[in-house]
């Protein structure tokens, strides 16, 4: 996870858990295309992924994508003749000075050395440092769904780096928290040198942002043994999710999902033929409900665990005040008591 | 629309309003493939539609496609060297015989030649006559929003063929709309030859859907000038409102969205170059906004217009009770009194 | 196949070989998207094949659909929550009265019935009666290529019904067949009623085509257990050996590829999860390029068995002289004495 | 371009031949999908390029992304709420010590100012300075067309970086001329420390290789006015001038094509409503045709221009030898006397 004074920083992923290359089925979508993700041509062909996928600030992803690489060498020395790096992006510039590129390689290096198993760090961390979502500070978030042992007890986890929407289009549980809860918007610091005709935009007055500018990236995670093209198909859901949470998808937006499965292949015999478990189409329903489910609940948790935030521009960014939330829920009776 | 005895039938929808040809501007998605939408490759490669748009039954595609091509031809007597048909289906095997192919190419000449301006008829009619949605009796619905006229104040219309879902699942304004009205069930008449061990499905008891075996078709109309490739992105949108709605796209839904453009290109000059109005996208927010809002709208209006059917299987589908729905609106605080 | 007075037919292709319905991996490619081929958002989003394959005319493709269906229900009774039949067409207008829709359901059932092992008939034959390619008259052609046994032994294998290209484009073994056979061309018979100004297009004149109004269909079968991600890959390499013989995929052409494999899967466990034979994407090249050299080669083969036809609106199409296009063959030493 | 002692570059083209950044339409197809292409998924869906593409090896793709980003920024100070920049690269890890990330900002910068209207550097140069093509030493190559004035007088340019395809897949003007030239191969230079089973690699002897590991990357530009729907068809077209030479897009290729239009749009009016220059797709054959001939002669150009090169690993690549390739070429009666 970037650290230190930037402003921005690297999310690393393991796709299966350690810090080695291990390769997994994968696919993915974009529901809007103005976001990077690299890797997607091998991707979309091979449905394979080598290399830890890795999330940063829009400006920093070819950074991060060459040294993923050669920590790659120095982990296998052989030559890849495959598998080119995922590394995903989402614009930090309100907050982060992204035309500083702060994101080095060391950074990368260090991210990938500090990736360990267990609860996934969320909000202002990483990739997601310096992230605004649905109006409020956004970041890194985390879900996940157990199935039931009749439905093949399979795990569906997704990780968001949430920097998409508008306050007014926030629905949370379906009660419309965006519309609830205008004050406080995001605003200038005293501080801020802003010209004369932009004081009303200086706290605790502030800025009401009408157009989208930011993004979501969602990485889906399971156990189930799905193919490439089963896994397009899950990375798909996640629309489903954002849909419940009011999004539209605007044009400013790159909403890239990638899917993975952790299931293993049987090594190939002598003629290169594998033995691929797969998962029958029929029984994938609960798989789409959990990757919709965790989507939701990941962004959510993201604007949780989200602290607010005054930027490199003096900008100054709210949490989601978790009491007011609680009475908007209330009030809708989405919350008891 | 088809009418008559049989549980089936056929929608038509001119782009342009009239009963003729005129080519328009289209691009269509996929949220869920297991569905047919003839007329894609045309339509991915070139973005041109000719024929009036239709829906009916998984089974009657082809009837349909052709007798749409041989009704052109009374219409423009060339041979069109472009254009084939878009035909979508959902499929209403559990209201209607529809392994007996009762649409006929007399059918199709009928929705064409009924086709006319003015409100859309909704709920059990057309294509949309056996139609189940969310657990309910579901049909076609529209809905469209005008857009302000700062923003163009173009129209963005949906018309859907409304069948996915689980009852589970149905949210409504966010209000979980489908848990709060578990009954009355789809159930089978009292007249239904059932095997004795079938006894519980029988009216009023009857029966839980565990898995969806539905889909939703959504075409979506605009004045707003566009051009395929942004069709393409407005007819991803239409996701977003099944999301809204508490869709999941499961595995056996077929749901295809697509999108067309009423806009005029100035007839090309003698070295066949048009002059083509585009929207530019730093614009076409509000027209996404606007598709995902009307998508949600036009299936509650599927819904609401909807009304309770006895197939031909002796299955009876319940339509949504309005006055249960209004006291779960208000129970959710979105209704007032 | 195709009989009887029409000038026109059915093609069926039993992805196993057999009568009946069995399912198989495929996946599938649009070189130029205008044409149709029904059920592609099905195999694009599940890969998956279980009715035979049908190629007809343009104007002829729903009534095959459907009867495709129809027949289907007799092979297994049960309802099929799955697997839209996947139908292709190509433009047979100018040899076929293709407005007078003369394909009956009945063909289509004639066609499945006379399906059987053993070699394929070539030329004008089912849906490939009524073919033009590359200026000379074309059809149904095949080819295939076992692989060593050092590749795995596979066998890939390609039929095409073959209707694209302009004479002046035709290279066979790289030699510039069209540019040296200008003659005959297609012309009028001397019975057909031509306007006055038309009377040079009567034979032994006839018609210099300047314009593409074909397509190209190509099914691609082999053995290799692949997956669908890997059979997208495999249909798209059809594209490679049309390049070969000068095609340059017209605005007019609908140039759509369907490959599937037949490797078995090993029945499910109880949870749901099958065990699937792939092959290595590290072993593919050999079948990559079996396919490219087979598609060259079934072009070709159509050419060679297609007959020289008077159509329905008495244009004769000539079929490639043998003897010349050896003559050519060997003026570019492509063909030995 | 990249120069010094440095065995690999940059190659840098502006859509719209000056030094600034200007937005032109876009469109890209991937053919095989084993390489890397940023900004396609902005591309896939907005269709819009805004800076110059360049085009590096695999591991340096990153720095030249974030490169060309930083040196955007001061061309125009704003932020750009658009268009991400495409860089696409292919492998010259036989050639160039890849894993020692040569290629800086610097090396981006210099490729940027160097760039200048008129002839196009061929053969060993930036991006192509350690390609190999189709068994021999290969690079940038350059063609086009001219159309007819009847056919709107366009131009279309393609330019290659390649490194694609075996030896004996070779076939130029449709002669078979990969396998008439089989000497020199590729070899170690004496100096090279082999060990001692390598010892029938050192010159004269060589290698033959048996799988493909490379790729080629295809940039078309013309002035036809063309929509990115278009754009994309144009770049598949990319794939038929490769089957010409007899490529067949191995497993190790990443074979992305990139067409872009210079025709310009009237400026947007007040509702951002912009008009813009579309070709009828009725009369876009030739645009198609000139594709497929420019990318076939772009690849020999590339081979003709490149020189015999021995790597940073003492490999020796031969250039295509020009008398023996116009005796072959003769042999096959392709060039007269």
């Amino acid at each position: 996870m970037g650290t230190g004074p930037i402003r921005t920083g690297v999310t690393a992923i393991f796709p299966r858990g350690t810090g080695d290359l291990a390769e997994v089925f994968a696919g993915w979508f974009s529901l809007n295309g103005n976001g990077e993700m690299t890797g997607t041509a091998w991707i979309d062909d091979y449905g394979r992924l080598l290399y830890p996928i890795t999330i940063t600030n829009t400006n920093s992803v070819g950074t991060v994508r060459d040294a993923v690489i050669e920590w790659g060498r120095t982990r296998v020395p052989g030559v890849f003749n495959c598998c080119l790096p995922a590394v995903a992006e989402t614009w930090d510039g309100d907050l982060n000075d992204i035309y500083g590129f702060h994101v080095t390689k060391k950074h990368v290096f260090s991210a990938l050395a500090a990736a360990k198993p267990g609860p996934v760090a969320e909000g202002n961390v990483g990739g997601g440092t310096g992230m605004q979502c649905l109006g409020f500070k956004g970041g890194i978030g985390t879900a996940s769904r157990r199935l039931s042992a009749r439905s093949g007890g399979f795990t569906v986890g997704v990780l968001v780096q949430c920097n998409f929407g508008l306050r007014r289009q926030l629905r949370i549980a379906g009660a419309p928290v965006g519309q609830e809860i205008s004050e406080p918007k995001a605003c200038y610091d005293t501080d801020a040198p802003l010209e004369d005709d932009q004081a009303d935009k200086r706290c605790p007055r502030g800025v009401d942002r009408e157009r989208e500018h930011g993004s979501i990236i969602a990485i889906i995670a399971t156990d189930a043994p799905l193919l490439p093209h089963q896994l397009r198909r899950v990375a798909r859901r996640a629309a489903l999710g954002i849909g419940r949470m009011g999004g539209v998808a605007g044009a400013s937006s790159g909403d890239l999902f990638l899917a993975f499965s952790t299931a293993r292949t049987k090594a190939a015999d002598s003629l290169g033929v594998a033995s691929v478990p797969m998962l029958q189409d029929e029984r994938i329903d609960p798989i789409y409900e959990g990757t919709v489910q965790a989507t939701e609940e990941a962004i959510i948790n993201a604007m949780l665990a989200a602290k607010t935030m005054t930027g490199a521009d003096y900008l100054r960014v709210p949490a989601l005040p978790h009491d007011r939330l609680k009475a908007v829920l209330r009030k809708y009776n989405r919350l008891s008591k």
